[in-house]
This record gives structure tokens, sequence and C-alpha cells, in this order.
């Protein structure tokens, strides 16, 4: 059996944050929540559209023919199927988006924005991009900018490994 | 007329997010989504709570008599009152808080840990600790942490400037 040279902490004892970790972590996580709200109540204002609406319009805007599998529009949204069928549901019911099969694999369903949806989407990008800007942008020197890329990049690899899978509609 | 030497953009011209921006912003984003919900899926496993009310509990916990005005902790759980009012109903139900009229000042609401909620919360702690650590504190050096946290403060800083509140129980 392997005795360290110093005893080393139980392993069924918490390691609790010390006082500057506990900062850090107080300080980002309202960052995050805040932050959340704050592009939640532009886009709703200017748009009409929930954060995670622009962000599936912006992503299938990328696409060819402006069109994506449902299944690749939720991985890039960070959205689950479930919670992603609904939203779509009702971008549907304001002409904004459409659902076919998808006529290479009919057993694959396709998301397509409609006209009505590209225009919606040009017209409320420069009020956003504005606002993610002035939030986060231009706070910050290129070299913090830098290091919040990376940090960021950390962050999603432990999240990746771990076993968790996005939340439902109703975060069931 | 103030005229430049170099010509400016014109005003309604956006300002587009330069690759090195659009970069750091797409990780930034999906971070912040991506590690919200692997949050709230380890403590609605590990304790069958929201993030929400999780840091409900917390927030009472550090106060004295785990007692706190509802506008208070609305304020530092980065909640609306009437999201926090829904939340705490909630938990008033589980027998983990109640709300009594504040004696100082009967027109205030205090919601009061009780003794089931202090339990679930000190039985509750060590799986959050651990998974934070995991995600967030661990994957950083020292010095990013602190940069992490500089970004933070400098980014709720503009959001305190701006004229967003936090959504309602239905983000409406």
């Amino acid at each position: 059996m392997h005795v360290a040279a110093t005893p080393e902490p139980a392993p069924c004892e918490p390691r609790w944050l010390d006082d500057e970790q506990e900062a850090a972590w107080r300080a980002f996580a309202s960052m995050t929540v805040k932050l959340r709200w704050a592009l939640e109540c532009q886009l709703q204002r200017d748009a009409g559209l929930s954060f995670i609406e622009y962000y599936a319009l912006a992503r299938l805007s990328e696409n060819q023919d402006n069109t994506m599998r449902m299944s690749e529009l939720a991985e890039v949204t960070d959205a689950s199927l479930s919670r992603l069928s609904h939203l779509i549901k009702r971008l549907e019911v304001r002409g904004l988006v459409r659902r076919e099969p998808d006529p290479a694999d009919g057993r694959y369903t396709n998301a397509i924005m409609t006209d009505a949806g590209l225009r919606l989407l040009v017209a409320s990008a420069p009020a956003h991009v504005a606002e993610v800007r002035e939030l986060v942008i231009d706070p910050l020197t290129q070299t913090q900018l830098r290091q919040l890329r990376l940090a960021s990049e950390r962050i999603l690899q432990r999240i990746a490994a771990g076993d968790c899978r996005p939340p439902g509609p109703s975060s069931s």
C-alpha cells in the first residue's frame, strides 16, 4: 500500500473552493446568467426572437439553400432535438422556417429557412451584433478576448468529456 | 463641423465581427449554454434542484438565521422578483423554505430556509462543488482563472450600464 510522505485529505473530504476561486466562480456564473438575459432581452425587443431562435436562423443562413438536417441544427445550436423541434414548430407557424423530409434520405427531416426568415435575420443582425460588441467584444482587449476563447475551449472540452445531455423543452 | 482626416464608416454600416472575434464569440456563447445545462443536469441528478434553486438556498445559508428579504435574494441570484416568487413557492411546497412578513417592516417578505433545506444544501454541496471544479476551476491555471474573473467583471459592468431587466417566469 502506497503511503504518501505528506498526508492527503481523506477521499471523502470535499475540495472546497478557496476565496479567490470562489470569487472568480461567482463573477463568472453571474456574468453568464446576466449576459444571457441581456441578449434575450435585446433580441426579443429588436427582432421578436429568442436567443436560440435567432441562432437557429443564423446557422441555417450559413448552409447551402438555407437548409440543414434537424439533428445537425440541434448540434450547432446546443439544443436537444426535442427542444429544437418545439422551437422550429413555432418558427414554422410564423412562416420563418419550413420542414421537409430530406430528399437524400427520407428518415431525416430538414429545416429550411424561408425568404421571410432570411429577411428577418438580415434585418435583425446589425442590432444583435452591436449588442454583442457592446457587452462582450469591446470591453475586452484583443488579448483578453483570446484568453476568453481559450478558457471557453478548455471548459467545452471538459463538458464534452462528461455525460450530461442538453435538457428537453421543459428542462426534464 | 468636425471632419476626420480618414473617413469613418457611415454610421448606419454595422460593425461586423472579424474572424477572430467571431470565433471567440462562438466558443464563448456555446460554452455558456453548455455549461449551464451541464450544471443543471448535475444538480437535478444529485440534488433534485435546479441551478437557481440551489443558489437561492446557498445564498440563504450565508445570511443570519438563513433568512433574506425576497427582493435581496432576487438580486443576488440574478432572478426577477416574479421568477424568484415562483421558485420559492415550489421550494416551500417541498418544505425547504418558508416565507414570512419581515418583522422589521411588514411591507417586505422574507424567505427563510428550513432545517430540511439546510440539510439538502449541505448534502448537495460536495457533488456540485466537485462539478464546478471539474468543468471550470481545474482546467484553468490560476492566471487564466484570474483573467476569466476580470473579463466577467468587465462584461458585468457593461450589462449593468444597459437597460435590460431579468426575464419573468415564462421569459416574457
